[in-house]
């Protein structure tokens, strides 16, 4: 059970968010993920935790000093065994084949989408998270060009209640937006 | 990954609530879970892909036909290994310990809280779903005088996005409503 | 049209509540309001702003310095010949009858409901503003103990959004809750 | 008070719109308001219900169909005095000016905002409403090189709730979606 306190910087994908990335690809123990641009290292954690020591998580970012961070992360939540920090650009291609779920998480994420789908085995899902609507749309056209199928572009409003004895309602103010998330999927 | 077709039951937990409980209480490979009110078995087998063969999943459920059912479709997702389907009655007590997380989805759920406490390990989560305000505040009232801390009660509103060429916007009717998830934990 | 900046306090009804309490109930031109626990009058005006010259609306404000502060709003709204700001408890009841709208936006706004069922007209509405579900279930029971037809209960979401060249999302943070706004008619 | 069923087509706005349109824009008794794209008549007659004798609603409609049936929900109404149906088309321009308010409510809505700017007051609003994020920031984007200032572009959601003694709870399902609400404003 995941809970580690990673230290986290503003841009990184929400744990609702990243719950739906995992939920709706049924992603479990024993998949094979590549993780796009890890920053801190949050999601890719996130996932590790699920996938376990029975599958692996190969998290490519290109920036040395987040891969530092990302790695650290990684260790404090125990999981050098299951996640690969790779210095790479994945632009430049991912060296895995016959992965269950590639997510992409960074700026022109729709450019390495044939690049996951090289990457993917049959079935396997592609998952991008913008928080633009012409990102999303972007997305999801250069996936639906590069052979992808389009499953789904969801956005998820999470809203926190406070329940008292005394009354229960919504908390005033809140998150009312992140990202969108477009469900991909290799034919 | 999972990747089956199961009978669904019109109550059962959607993707949605079941990525939640999931995400927010951190669950991954490994983990042992207690699930209540099996029903058709959907959200048996949606944990029991997660926690995989290291991890286990006893589902109480105290109507044999429901049992069955459920019972079918663990071997459909090929998580016999992971899954127990215990024909029992929850409110006579788990026969578990050190658990990491149990799910309460059935009616009186606030009635089980003091069995599930008994069951966790500190730490461990209790994560109630409901679809009225007044059975969330019962369970979580019920759950801060068993012992638990309430860290969260939430609702989501997932919606559809229509993205095309020609046009993006989300679908113009959807679900606005399932339930209200309340995630305790034994300190 | 109004376009008044007027002094508002932190608990005041927001235009979005504001412009469902008039929408939903066909509130417009030559129409007679109650509207109660006035505060700075920010909804009093908006009222006053619809109804006109032809209308009239009733504020019942039983503290005398909140009275004295919706006046002055009124006045800067330019709309003293339509705006009545009465120093008198609702609780005592109305003096007038053959309403249009009764507006009830104060604690203990269920007690007045049979205040309001009687001085409305055959087929004239009221509107409660609450912010916690328990308040909303006391208030629509109450309207029907009282002989209020309830026709819905709703609250709404409304977030903005940046619409720019180089992209359109939703803001990030914003309201998601203030109040419940059940509507009641008078068979 | 408004409380007309009128005959609405498919496409018609909803009140819940209706009513962030002239909340927003803080509509009141005696404004003159310019709406296009009259359809069945349901938003004339809803804005003409608002400004009332000592306001006008002129209401272009290209399709002499259309304005017969808006014609008819207008004298329903008993808005015959307030409401002006024009068979006209907007795209050759308005013959009014010194306008309050002009809502835009049909295709290519962006080609008729110097029409718009035209016919309005300094201070005048311009209100459109469209489905996709595309056309609402075609028209954003088209009003600001009118001349407009762009206040805000926003979208509700407006649930319904079920208020009953054995529980509250949002309805299921519902309308998630309608359009985007783009306010423009004559500096």
């Amino acid at each position: 059970m995941l809970d580690v306190k990673l230290k986290r910087g503003p841009q990184v994908i929400l744990p609702k968010d990243a719950s739906l990335i995992a939920g709706f690809t049924g992603l479990g123990a024993g998949d094979k993920v590549i993780d796009t641009g890890a920053g801190s290292g949050w999601l890719t954690v996130f996932l590790g935790n699920i996938v376990g020591e029975k599958g692996h998580v190969y998290s490519y970012e290109k920036r040395p000093e987040f891969a530092e961070l990302a790695e650290k992360n990684v260790k404090k939540a125990g999981l050098e065994g299951v996640v690969e920090i790779k210095v790479k650009d994945a632009a430049l291609g991912f060296d895995e084949t016959e992965i269950d779920l590639v997510t992409l998480d960074c700026a022109d994420s729709d450019l390495l989408l044939p690049n996951a789908f090289a990457a993917l085995r049959k079935g396997g899902w592609c998952v991008g998270y913008v928080p633009h609507v012409e990102q999303a749309k972007k997305f999801v056209l250069a996936g639906e060009a590069a052979g992808f199928f389009h499953v789904r572009t969801i956005e998820a409003i999470v809203r926190e209640w406070l329940v008292r004895e005394r009354g229960c309602r919504p908390e005033n103010t809140g998150l009312v937006h992140t990202g969108f998330l477009s469900f991909l999927r290799k034919p």
